[in-house]
């Protein structure tokens, strides 16, 4: 039986004002967690967050996280956690958000003040932290509100976790998670997870978002002579480390993007037909693309080729080199020690152990056939693993329905080529399974100048985020595929 | 007929305190040329020669450059030029040095103040310009001293060409010596020419340096994208600019320096008996090149193919990339256009336009290779010729004897892999031979932190100057082979 909506959305619709002036409020709070002077901003942020929720009747606890690694005199933002309804008869799903931004300023090239919502004739709203992830947060209070004042009760228990690290690599939340999705843990009654923090592939049709590429970073450090030198003087006679880093990597990626080490291509999962299949409705054109590109540069020509290869492909780029001349101008030097940076996207089924496996032997390799008499040094930086979760699972299909109700089309099924650690956590952590059901469009250019978010996109979302409780407490219990 | 130098030297002996008091003085002027802030100390510093020239009986005058390029409003410094006697019966010689400075500061790591001269108990002179190029230049104002107050005539009219922009690329000298060498000009009567700006090739032995390699220096640039892009998003979507400039360059060289541009190496004169039998005699070690590249991670083994690398064969080395990701960390950016800077030093009989040619036929050639739709665009930045004078020429013979009558030995006749551009400058105005005839020795750190000049380089130098003044009035006038 599909669910009875109507008053939900009129209430929405008539505090769209307020919603608004919600986010006014929230933006006009510098909640910058990459900036230290900004942490009294951050905590003010949570302060907010605590009282909205407390207004509206929820349980709330802010919890706190300790000092900063590696800055022990900064305490970390709390985690701000909340439950909304504690029936046992009603589904609990969890949600997740962050109400930290990223820095800005107006001297940055932003056409409005950063930290002033301003709303113009389109209903454009520029802010920092609009779109990410200030608007999506909010649209669960707003969910909330619109549910008491409209005197209709929320199908769901509601458990919110909002985080103030996010934007500086959500520091301590791994634990925090981990223990509260434990059995007696705030968070161990959950039976599905929603993430509100990714965008559209475009600016009309919504999306459900199911996969996530990870990421191994590595640095490869060639090294010889005791300190710089002069080319004049040296040239000829050492054996230049950037001549054997640009060679070794030279022979990582060709230029259509294939990696030439071998073993990692053979890891990646064959595409299915039915998985296939998830591709053609998808709306998105090489157009698209070449528009956010800014250029016709692309590897492949045509659409379905081009999202596998964003998706659910690996990649490999090669992103610079530490240690040698990279200002404009002529500069003669040999640098005695140069690290070049790259990194792989990784995707289902490869391993992360056996992917460094495989670039360590290959550019040791490479190396090698130099004959030089330089060092070379490979390592892994960083690894963050891809997360793929089943479109057909009823989490899914409950927001599918919910994205039908409210914007009258079914979404496309996208994957993201970059990553969002969180999302794995949650999974490892609850086992259960994770939607991330955006409320942005493709054009709110978060972590940019001019960040906005639609007001279409904030007031609908808010319907879609309401909608999508009721669908996902009816939803029968499939696990998908 | 040996000159009679005994007069002389003693006279530099007695006035060695006063010598030490005036390079002194010259060091505390912080005549860096590069600091904009620091021009009126340059000017300074030129009004210093003006009056220790005047003082010692010689015709000076300062001339003025005009506005700085791209700078209209700072004047360049000065050419100070002199001249100490005029007698048609003798040679002439033209001496060059610069009074300008590298830019220095106590908080780069200098152990003492570097605009404050301090010597050690090991004789060692600290301080900023001491050996570059302060030294030499009141090396020859010594030597007119000495002369005058050992009441012994100066066996040749001395030409002197002081400059003040030499750290900054010698703004303007260029057409003013093309002007002043021509009939009627200020150095229209020089015989011969002597350069004294630069370093013996270790620490107990002189040196004459009748070669310089020339130097090319290369950007090639490959861009694509309108911005810079995130691999997550885009990585396997599009071509990647840093991909092929990488590919590209590692196609230039190998790690043992060998070139792979056709052609280049083609034009390179053979080694000739004659020039091979100079190579035995240099006292220079492999140790020696150990020591100065801080490892053993050289392309030849033993001494004789090193410093032929060095000074008579070309180079081609990497600097490094600009627009690419240059700092620690890891930043998963593609970059949208990135530009690979490197050089190739040029010997004789390479010709420079004929070098371009090959590069640029190369590198588009490996470009093309790579089917990228990415731009590529290669450019010479800067270019400045070889140079070789024939060590056989009597003013090279002449300086030869100096430097067996006031050390004891015969120099090593050596060569520099790096450029100094003066010297082709005064050899193609004036058309006559250029010595460059080093005080300083290896260790002297020109242009890093602790620059020192030792007691015994500049004031037995300073005997050296005097006493190539008089084998080179004496010497016969064969023009070498
Ligand atoms: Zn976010
Ligand atoms: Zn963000
Ligand atoms: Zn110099
Ligand atoms: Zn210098």
């Amino acid at each position: 039986m599909a669910p009875q909506l109507d008053g939900y959305f009129e209430q929405v619709d008539a505090l769209s004002e307020s919603f608004i002036e919600r986010l006014r409020s929230a933006v006009a709070i510098p909640s910058v967690s990459a900036d230290e002077a900004r942490r009294p901003d951050v905590i003010r942020m949570s302060k907010f967050l605590v009282s909205e929720l407390t207004k509206l009747g929820a349980h709330v606890e802010s919890r706190e996280l300790g000092p900063q690694p590696e800055k022990p005199h900064l305490q970390l933002p709390p985690v701000v956690i909340a439950r909304y309804g504690s029936s046992t008869s009603k589904r609990t799903i969890l949600v997740y958000g962050h109400y930290d931004v990223q820095p800005a300023g107006i001297e940055d090239g932003w056409a409005t003040e950063p930290f002033s919502l301003s709303i113009d004739d389109k209903g454009r709203m520029y802010g920092r932290g609009s779109t990410d992830d200030k608007g999506p947060v909010l649209g669960w209070l707003n969910a909330i509100q619109a549910h008491k004042e409209a005197g209709v009760e929320l199908p769901v228990n509601l458990l919110m976790c909002f985080e103030g690290m996010e934007e500086y690599g959500s520091e301590g939340l791994d634990d925090f998670i981990g223990k509260e999705a434990k059995s007696g843990g705030f968070f161990a009654d959950a039976d599905a997870v929603c993430i509100s923090d990714n965008y559209w592939l475009g600016t009309e049709k919504p999306c459900l978002t199911y996969g996530l590429r990870g990421c191994n970073y590595y640095s490869v450090s060639v090294s010889g002579p005791g300190q710089d030198l002069h080319s004049g003087v040296f040239g000829g006679t050492a054996q230049e480390p950037m001549t054997d880093l640009v060679r070794v990597l030279g022979t990582l990626v060709d230029t259509n993007g294939k990696i030439q080490i071998p073993g990692i291509n053979e890891m990646v999962a064959p595409v299915t037909d039915e998985e296939r299949a998830l591709y053609d409705p998808i709306s998105y054109t090489m157009e698209n693309l070449h528009e956010s590109l800014g250029s016709t540069t692309t590897i492949h020509s045509e659409k379905e080729p081009t999202l596998m290869a964003r998706w659910r492909m690996p990649s490999l780029s090669l992103h610079g080199i530490e240690g040698a001349f990279s200002q404009s101008g002529a500069k003669t030097v040999i640098p005695a020690k140069v690290t070049g940076k790259f990194s792989i996207r990784t995707v289902p089924d490869m391993e992360s152990e056996k992917v460094n496996e495989y670039v360590y032997k290959y550019v040791d390799e490479q190396f090698k056939k130099l004959g030089s008499k330089n060092k070379c040094e490979v390592k892994l930086q960083h690894a963050g693993n891809w997360w793929v979760a089943s479109p057909n699972h009823w989490n899914f299909s409950a927001a599918g329905k919910a994205v039908e109700k409210v914007f009258g089309v079914k979404p496309d099924l996208t994957r993201e080529g970059g990553s969002i650690p969180v999302t794995l956590t949650f999974e490892q952590a609850t086992g259960k399974n994770v939607l991330l059901l955006p409320m942005g469009s493709s054009t709110d250019a978060a972590h940019s100048i001019n960040e906005k978010l639609d007001r279409r996109n904030y007031i609908e979302g808010t319907k879609l985020l309401g909608a999508y409780l009721h669908y996902v407490a009816e939803e029968p219990m499939s696990n998908g595929a």
